[in-house]
């Protein structure tokens, strides 16, 4: 058994579905290597100290640079605001340690490319928290596709629905709103929700070439969290584009939060010439799988309830029938990544891979300022 | 062009569906032999001229004996509450007319023997109205169950669920609530529905030998809607039933009219060895299906829009993804009957066919009555 | 009773859906004017021959000018290929006319508007056959929106997708095909599947005022059905745009023949403030509805299964829980051109109408040619 | 912080899924009372290791009886073939231990009312693992059972259906099938798999009265796992029956192992006066909502995506819109059961609820082996 001694900075809502797969992964996919929860970071002490005891973290600090500064950490989970992504990524870099990012990679390709050039020089291990790869059902999308059932692809389209800032009283910035603030987040509804699907994307459908797009703010001024004041929303609440891929199919994208009655409804759909494909988040367990080889007369859309031991990651977990949830994807990224260190192999998506997606989202929001079709 | 000279005796909910689909045959199915809407019956002569006028019946009777005394009559539609349909049945056989009688075939299988000794030895073609093999959808069942794709079956469910009679305010008897009063109905959702889901099973899984049924009246009183009196409720509001089937495989079958939500959920479900089938009167146009044979990791139901032109069916219709609906299922069955008559080849369900069904119905009723289980 | 003596030009497609429309439409929705089928026009004699007898059509023409001129006519149905609409129309309305004319109206919106200043001049009644308006559960989504109760509108998505066009073998031009052919069709998907999107758009949400788009053909070069020859592809295999509405909302519109397991696979959503609404063709006999207003604990979307008789057009028809089909929508939209006549009320889409989807037709092939943002 | 020093007798899959909770728990449902995984117990010393090294155990035991001797265990924990429940159960009680013990309680009701008496008498926590209670969805059914939504109840319908056993090699007893072993199990699916519906409907619905029921094996013969011999199957492959609920409601249950396609597939409706609703286990986390108040024209089943923060447990869990999956159910027992220790109320159910649901399983094979009504 070999340690992976984690140092976690930030302890939101991701530093929380980091933590729960640290502690899950080596009972369902037991691997050489293991994780060990060595520090939380955070700069409200109290806030740190109560995690730590949650989750089991053996000691807290409050300012990131001292817990990169020590020698019993080797891997940095960053899970702070997206304008600190890089400042933090560098540096743990140049101090040796491996590194996980939640996603997006950093404010803009600008950033990320500085970023991917600290760790490759680093030479450390590194990871973007794009966990949405690794739904079962996904996962076995990608076996699908790259089994050459779909043949030539004509059509992927995406989109990621929410709802929760239809309401003006919700507020930007802050520590729960701070993705409504466009100095923390950089972007809004692009960078937090069509940066997973155009991750998916690309590692489905391959490169996007050229995109054109459109955004907009429904609500344009919001109280800020902290200060109270009202201020000018910096964000796009709403974006959609139209792409071209590599491969000759045509792609078509789109998220908001202004969708009443959809929580997190992120769906995707990839028509081939023998098959198509499509799943959406509200159901993850299942994939929907048509495809046209099948007998004329009993052909139809399959609903492939993705829980038997054949199904990726499912074999680990209990018996046909019995669905996961969405907490189990970061369990498999980190089961993956721990295996990645056994093997030796590189575990995707990386940070380069993650700055494709980056350039994606910068021509997205280039093409929709500029009112043209924009290359990445 | 051969002329079935039609005398439709009803003119309510079944009148209607059975006109229309003498009009809509011929354009759809062409067949040698055609409907002429000769006369249609009622005792009261406004509305049967009312109806005759809406739907292009050339002539009017009020009593149907002199319907069966007429020379340009070939056959006799019946559309009347169930306790007449002995009675006219007997007669137009004695008068060598074709019979198309509605379901279920008698008020009891005592009944059901007299009509089918009437019509097999006067020699005249019979069907009766069970509409629900005629759904594109339910025919292909039956196609796909036939060709031995499912293997032995082991399991046999069907459930008719309604909600029209939760009210205590809906009365009994009288023109459009007959189906209340057991003196018109011989029983309630038995001979109504469970009726229909029998006569599906039948004909899909092979007889049934045995029963064990309940029954309940919720509404115990009811006004009757001509007379104005409280009476209390003869018919079953709701009747469940376990049986065997002479294939070995179980059977459950329910129906009730105080299923809250459910407005015609006539459902059924086939599980065979090698592949499972299941529908559902609300969406009729589509079968869902699940073959074990598929490759294990893309295995699902399969939901078969049943809108193909290799269809049973639907090549008459419109194109591939167009679906049809509930009254299509009578034109089929006119269809059926016509190319019946060119063919010369009996079209079923014949009387003999319904006779069967109402000998489980006979069973279930006795069996709930004595808390035993009965022999069909 | 008044009759409304038609002459029908083509028989294909939608010279079947049509007639059957004109005779049911009085059986269900009796009006004071009827239809009476007096003549059907096409080149191939015995075609219309067979057709006429079919359907019951009294006599046939061979040259559209012929039937015209006739006394007897009151409404011209043109079903011809798009390239011929505005020819006849122009002369037809010169001729007094009434004019149902398929969609879409035009090869363009110049056509359009010669078209329109034509009927509007000549006074005479004009309707475009966009038929999905009247699907009970489209119509239903329009009075729910026209409630008030989605409030402010932010999305609105839509969607037609098919895939019979995927194998090279498919020729182009002829009777069957002539959708293939640029010449009889002036564009692919945008004008037969788009139009539609579009014309429901423009009824529920409003105007649209500007549009970026991308088509692309991946089929390159087709046989054509009648000479054999192989010649390039001119029409639009798929098609896709983003617009805005004049509400401020955002609209994405998608429609190709290249996608593997859809059939017909019309879809639409539209997101409020209070509420969304969302629909598919191929289970057209439900609508799916979330109302915020429900109490949190019990909201979810409802599936409304549009067959109950407050529903529209449904009281005319069968029984609650009883679903009815495609063809339906062409009765419906007879039934309310012959209220129309009755009333003395303008039915829609009128001519006018159609003229304003055609402008968003031709901005989105303009802007797909020009990679730009377009007006409309 | 207090402990409760768990003793885990079986380390299968239910111990599997007992042991994830208990790490669980105090993570998402903090509690005054925090389990402590002491010892694992197991005659295979090496398997009984391997479990506690994965699962974090701090001891192993071979003999359950020196388990019970321990003083620092509290609570035990009893995952072991049905046959063994009794024993343990009671020395257990005797020992003064808390005891959380598998369903079904026992082999018969005889031994259930036994080790109730141990446990009441001895007056230890105790608690049976009916886990589909604490699904959210379910929960949520019950509380909206409770608030009076549905008026009075006219039917329950209930089944459970998988297919793992249709193939003839499937052997019987030893470790992974000992479900198949009359000896080890009692009963076939009615111990297995009714007995979860029965306790949901005896929760929701109130206590059953009477059955009629049906069973059948339909492999007469299988090899046993261990020994090798090919011999009798003595429990049900396969079990229906109607009942009637003492509120005057009608039931309706089916079970078996023969359902192609469906892997776990429970389901439950329950159709009230005023509501309804429906639920199934491979799609745990939506419940089936329909509300006869709601506005007629917009009336449907709602389905009702049970991740919102107001609904039962997932206030703990993530952001709404994001589902938990099976193993969560366990999770929220333990919380719950802890709960109970921190504010003295006893958690349901207890071993007498779960004597409730034996009796009934008890009549109905009582009933399918004597072909009678049967009262409970």
């Amino acid at each position: 058994m070999k340690q992976v001694r984690i140092g976690m900075i930030g302890y939101g809502f991701m530093g929380r579905t980091h933590s729960n797969a640290y502690l899950q992964s080596p009972r369902f996919f037991p691997t050489e290597h293991r994780p060990v929860l060595k520090a939380v970071c955070a700069r409200n002490k109290d806030k740190a100290e109560e995690f730590a005891d949650r989750w089991g973290y053996e000691s807290v600090e409050t300012d990131w640079r001292e817990l990169l500064k020590r020698d019993d950490i080797d891997a940095v989970d960053i899970c702070t605001p997206n304008n600190l992504h890089k400042e933090i990524a560098i540096a743990a870099a140049a101090a040796g340690k491996m590194i996980l990012c939640e996603k997006p990679l950093a404010m803009n390709s600008a950033e990320g490319e500085e970023m991917v050039e600290a760790v490759e020089k680093a030479g450390v291990a590194n990871m973007v928290w794009y966990n949405y790869r690794r739904v079962p059902a996904v996962t076995l999308a990608k076996q699908i596709i790259d089994s050459g059932k779909l043949g030539r692809i004509f059509h992927y389209r995406a989109n990621f629905l929410q709802d929760w800032t239809i309401s003006e009283d919700v507020p930007q910035g802050g520590t729960a709103t701070w993705r409504l603030d466009v100095q923390a987040a950089g972007s809004g509804v692009t960078g937090d929700l069509l940066a997973h699907c155009i991750d998916t994307a690309l590692w489905l459908n391959g490169s996007i070439t050229n995109v054109t797009a459109m955004t907009e703010t429904f609500v344009k001024e919001r109280v800020h969290a902290e200060t109270g004041e009202k201020k000018p929303v910096g964000i796009d609440d709403a974006c959609a584009f139209l792409c071209r891929f590599a491969n000759g199919s045509l792609g078509l994208f789109e998220s908001t939060r202004y969708a009443r009655g959809h929580k997190a409804l992120y769906t995707f759909e990839v028509n081939g010439q023998h098959a198509s494909l499509r799943w959406d988040l509200h159901d993850l367990h299942r994939l929907e799988y048509f495809d046209h080889a099948d007998e004329s007369k009993v052909r139809g859309w399959r609903s492939i309830h993705v829980t038997d031991s054949d199904h990726p990651y499912m074999g680990n977990w209990w018996v046909p029938g019995l669905q996961i949830g969405y907490e189990h994807t970061f369990i498999h990224q980190v089961a993956d990544f721990l295996k990645g260190l056994d093997t030796g192999e590189e575990v995707h998506p990386t940070f380069r891979d993650a700055l494709e997606t980056q350039r994606v989202c910068d021509a997205v929001l280039n093409s929709a300022k500029q009112g043209n079709w924009e290359n990445v």
